[in-house]
């Protein structure tokens, strides 16, 4: 799948992302992938339920896949973490 | 579909729903789902990947749905406000 339509979400509010997604969607992207993990994972949520409800009614959600991601730790001897992540695959 | 089987995630430490699940499982459910709303959105994914990654590793995640639930103010004249909400189907 071509990572060049990810919108990973992070710390910053939540619309920021959306209108993110919009203008991925607006310059003619078919789909887009909203990425998360930790606790940002339920900001992802609120975006892409922000996008499909609020500004483009037709975006349908193709997809969600939940997953792990290893950390390592960066001191010596740490132990790796442990992180959920999500991945939600948007259709127009 | 039955609610018997449900573990609804709220503010306690992951561990405690990764129990709660454990045992539905071993009390011989074939299917969980486990919900969470806002915040908890997170610990949910967690909970689900604790589970079929480290205890019941025949546990297969069947659906990942989200949505959004408009709560009422309590007060009056308050607007209502709309969180995310996420629910994923276990089986086994």
């Amino acid at each position: 799948m071509s990572e060049a339509n990810a919108v990973l979400i992070g710390r910053k509010p939540a619309m920021n992302y959306v209108l993110a997604c919009i203008t991925l969607f607006h310059g003619g992207a078919k789909e887009i992938n909203v990425k998360a993990r930790g606790r940002a994972i339920s900001r992802a949520i609120d975006v892409v339920e922000i996008v499909r409800r609020r500004f483009l009614l037709d975006v349908k959600i193709k997809n969600v896949d939940i997953g792990t991601q290893q950390l390592t730790s960066t001191e010596e001897g740490g132990a790796p973490t442990n992180v959920s992540t999500i991945e939600i695959t948007l259709t127009r």
